[in-house]
């Protein structure tokens, strides 16, 4: 037992074998509820509206999550003025906002905070190892001032600056989470799945993983793949996943960004509460024990990873008392035709119909096959240009 | 000018030629949030967790919503104790903090408190009239009370039991809306869309038109239906709309509730902020002026109305600090692909694919053909039986 | 029993309550097959290669049909000339082949030989009342002179031109039928489906329905309407529909030709021989006697409404001796799973899928709006101009 | 040029670097028009219509075809008396006619007539090496009496079955084609497709490649990972592809026979002649110079393989003189919206719509597990019995 009431620390849970819940998605959650902007995608609503942010935290910590990450931003001050233009707020005013808010609420229910670093426009434009890990430790920094309970590195597409991510992070002392947004198909240096794992694991990581880019299946695909190569080498770790609320089976190795409909149209690939639990029976059963989501995942689909592992973890989520299991609640409802939906059989085997006759099921997605180093990669701090919006309207009716 | 600082009445606006638009759905946005249980539905959040449905109410707003519609319930206290069970809370407590938080919103910023009352169980079982305008008084006690600026009948069936709610509505004194869940075939005892609605004008209702069960297309075709009724009969009215952010063209008369997704796997059938657009546009150029959402329709639903409209209107919502039109955030994207996103012709004409290869486009709705007096309908304070339950199981078997 | 072992004619068979049935499409199946032009569509196969017409026939025998329909061409020569370019053969050689192996076949089994006229340029082209039955004349000269069985008016648009048929073809004393292509709306002209019934049956009409243009259940819609208009006004008349083997349900007043798919991108909309059962008991129990289909029905097609009606009328076609009914022959396959086949239930309820995820469910129909005496539909006997082609181009590109 | 005015033969033709035509699908083709039963699938046809096989030879030779396939039978009489019951026709007296007519039609034309073996029964139920040729030499004795121009050792699961076929066919000193049923994933037993093709040409086939089982594109990748498994090993070798007409990309190992679709609701995968034109490009840039079909090729699709390739041929297919190359014939449609249609770019780029709404894109295919020895594929000479469909059943409702 955690001392002062606290729950006990991430490693102490998954090494008693317990499943640690992670929280959803806050950006895109955020810019749905009108706090972030798609784009520059920065969070200086933790400062504007912190409220936004602490209800949004409470519905996760209700649904069942274990983890209230932090939401940080990871770059410069000159970039988030140019992102967010006319904003007085620093880097640092948002991420000790943002670490303060995941605090409170995770002291209002069983969750721990932590708060994570994430690939750099500084890695993308080639910047040295030492350049790219003193951002990482300017984060860090904040995190270690705020006393968060542990760390996550997380939605790399290279190994290489995951593995430098870590590195810096473990400096802390703290647990260090290691989760990279590849598929099955391994990261974009054509980096197996399971030798990056072992890369991550090596570096430092207790937990690695993958988060955001592919669906939950896809997602829990590549973490197998990374259990693989971690035990193969005589390693150990824990594992974790954190996949995108989104079916997409279309998209290749860069994972949803590909998709013609990111991030505006992918209203149809929401997943359903009943494609969570199979995810999370999936998840649960190839022995990862970070289960959580990223990107779509909203409250309700974070409860169906609590309630898919009820009998396992002997408890429910406080937002289950307006949630009966598998459509229960629905004994109660005004039109008998409903009521008899209140079963596990009838939702398990559903497959929900689109509603859209003129779409079809599956997008090409745009392979501009550039990645690390490629001159339409290169981050800059000041808005795109003329020149660069012309060459990228070009390639995109190019790949159209 | 209205005095105190506040805005004018909608009534008012209206006149004035101006957009009132409607804020989104609660019953469904709290759900997933986890402070509403499906099947029963009944919003004793205002009470337990006001600050869920004040963050709610505040990000509508913020998306440029003008009216802030209390989160009430419609039923006697029995029925509510049997559907929440435990629930120590009457229905006067729901309703008075239902108002309060609306209005506490609604003055910060620009819009209008609002409260509804909606069809009732006791018309489905053929209660006389007077038990179910006793009903409707019951719950406008508490508006007047609460002196919120003007009411709506919203969510009915038949436009018999409407023609009631307005007649008790318009006793207060205060502006009527009213709203029928209806599509373009009519009410369910075969009354026209047109004739619905000029009885609800002729009983009072200064504005009239539909909500929910339809996507927004059809429940725009349904509205101008009802505009052309009113006109041809030389009434004059304000015209609402508030549809569903589904898309349901599979849907009969009884709309949504028939098909087999109702009502948690509806996801792959969520409308797009472009679907939003479309709608708007279409509502607007009908002569509609009071648009705004129900069951799905989320608070980027709502800025996509305000969004739409910002020309005719001259302002934009607040949260559009967060959203460039039309995509222009993406002009700061670190994927060039998703750069050349940033314009209204990508996504005014993008298909977007559902993920779902194995699913398909449409459904087949369950027609029990059952309406208001058939057994299977009778509603009562007790839980459903096993008889009940019975029943519908083996009637659902017939109908899949 | 007929003299001379012949069958008897098709409206003893009908007066007799019995179910004839027709044959498929030639113009479809034999462009598929290599012998007609899609564009010009000209039946010169008859005098050029009278091996393959007569082979089709024997397929629609074989198959069960009780009607061989002459592939007849309907125009003058001046227009052949032009359609087919290079030929030296006239319409009349074309016409009289058509008879000789309609009637050749027709004696080989259980089947009569029937000849049509169908709507003409002249028609859409506005010439006189006068000037359009000179047309139907001339046809009718050679189906006299060969002596069919009966006779058919079908393909029209506009019912107007369909009574002119009927009364042309009723000058011969030979039984006449007739057909519109048109749906549940009516004729192009708005005249109601049981309307356009009324007035050929008026014009003297034995059998009226509808053939081609819309998919299977939507025809038996439209021969509903028109036997509901007949039995209202108190005549009497036999039904018959021939519809296409196509799913269209995209389709509006034009049917198939607006569908952007026609006539080279059917092929995901070709019924399965299941849906041909279905159709084929629907349009039994709506009291539908002569029953067949249009482009797009094959063979295996027509031995499909056999083999649905087999009980009904005590005899299986010859070609089901190469047909195990719902799949039986299935039963000798090589693998187990699909020997699992051999059953009615199982393909009853199959839902096929397209094969097909990057394309939608329904096309968006180009819906010009035009019909007779447009400038757009003026016909005439030299190919298309320049001019002409470039407003066409430009139409489409307007509506794509 | 080749003796008696007849052209050269078929390795002469690929030496020379031509492309040389196969022809398309007779059990499908055959089944759909009457003649062939779906289970046996066996081809009596050939002596009780031979005017049936005749034109469907004469259509595929007139489409461009360069290939007459003898339309003949693989086993013995035994199995023939079974499966076709009351049947009194040899399999010899099948397999003389099948090949005098393959034969007539060649001679009609610019064609060569090839007879082929197939997997046999005995193979699957595990007899010996000996037994399994003595069937092969069965056959190879009626084609080398025949004298038929080439032979094919085609639609093989297994190498090892496809080795044993090649070794009797290469006794007569005619050339030898080999083709396998398989995908890219290679042959049943796990062989790669490379290791499949390198042991066919070590065994002595000219030509290598696949046919059947899975769709055009797909067809494609597994010939060209043959071609390269023959290049690395310092072979040489001629190369085929005859696919399945049906877009299949659900198939797994076993292609199209698993899909819940075979063989009777396959309609929605057909492909159209566009997809032909694309699939016969990818062919030949693939160095694939005997190019043809399998199941579900109908005439019009052979056709197609000639219109793409009549520019590096020199040459149109007779069929031509009634198809306008990328629908230029629809130049003289009556309606000016499909005269618009007339144009190469319109046709490549539709996505047909399925027009099934109801239906899905993808199917889930039955994947048994089962191969060459398991007890479930075990060959007998009598029908099914009660107790192997009972089982059946049970298997195919474990994996509904």
């Amino acid at each position: 037992k955690a001392p002062e009431g606290r729950s006990s620390g991430v490693l102490e849970r998954l090494n008693a074998g317990e499943v640690v819940i992670g929280d959803g998605g806050f950006v895109f959650a955020l810019e749905k509820r009108g706090y972030v902007k798609a784009g520059p995608w920065t969070p200086e609503v933790t400062v504007t509206h912190p409220e936004a942010v602490r209800q949004l935290h409470r519905e996760f910590l209700r649904a069942g999550a274990n983890v209230m990450q932090a939401y940080t931003f990871y770059a410069s001050d000159d970039k988030l003025e140019n992102r967010s233009q006319t904003l007085k707020i620093t880097v640092t005013q948002i991420n000790e906002a943002a670490c303060d808010l995941a605090k409170q609420v995770a002291g209002e229910g069983d969750a721990l905070a932590a708060a994570g670093v994430c690939q750099t426009p500084s890695y993308l434009s080639c910047k040295s190892e030492t350049d790219v890990k003193a951002v990482f430790k300017r984060q860090l920094d904040v995190f270690v001032k705020k006393n968060v309970d542990f760390l996550i590195a997380e939605y790399f597409e290279h190994v290489e600056e995951a593995v430098w991510a870590v590195e810096v992070l473990k400096t802390s002392g703290k647990p260090v989470a290691a989760s990279m947004c590849i598929g099955p198909e391994g990261d974009l240096h054509g980096v197996p799945a399971g030798e990056c794992a072992v890369r991550l694991v090596k570096a430092g990581a207790q937990i690695v993983g993958v988060n955001c880019h592919f669906d939950p299946m896809t997602c829990v695909k590549a973490v197998k793949l990374m259990k693989e190569g971690v035990e193969k080498s005589g390693l150990k770790a824990h594992y974790m996943v954190q996949p995108l609320a989104y079916h997409v089976p279309d998209s290749t190795y860069l994972g949803y960004t590909e998709l013609p409909e990111f991030p505006f149209a992918l209203e149809p690939r929401i997943v359903t509460r009943w494609d969570v639990h199979k995810y999370t029976r999936e998840a649960y059963k190839a022995g990862i024990r970070f289960i959580g989501g990223c990107c779509g995942f909203e409250p309700y689909h974070i409860r169906a990873v609590a309630e898919e592992l009820a009998a396992e973890r002997g408890i429910m989520p406080a937002g289950s008392e307006k949630h009966g299991m598998w459509g229960a609640g629905l004994e109660m409802h005004t039109k008998p035709w409903v009521r008899a939906r209140c079963r596990r059989e009838y939702w398990e085997n559903l497959l929900p119909a689109s509603g859209r006759p003129k779409c079809a099921s599956l997008s090409t997605p745009e392979s501009w096959g550039v990645t690390k180093g490629h001159a339409d990669l290169l981050q800059h701090k000041e808005a795109t240009t003329t020149q660069e919006m012309k060459h990228a309207l070009e390639m995109q009716k190019k790949h159209l």
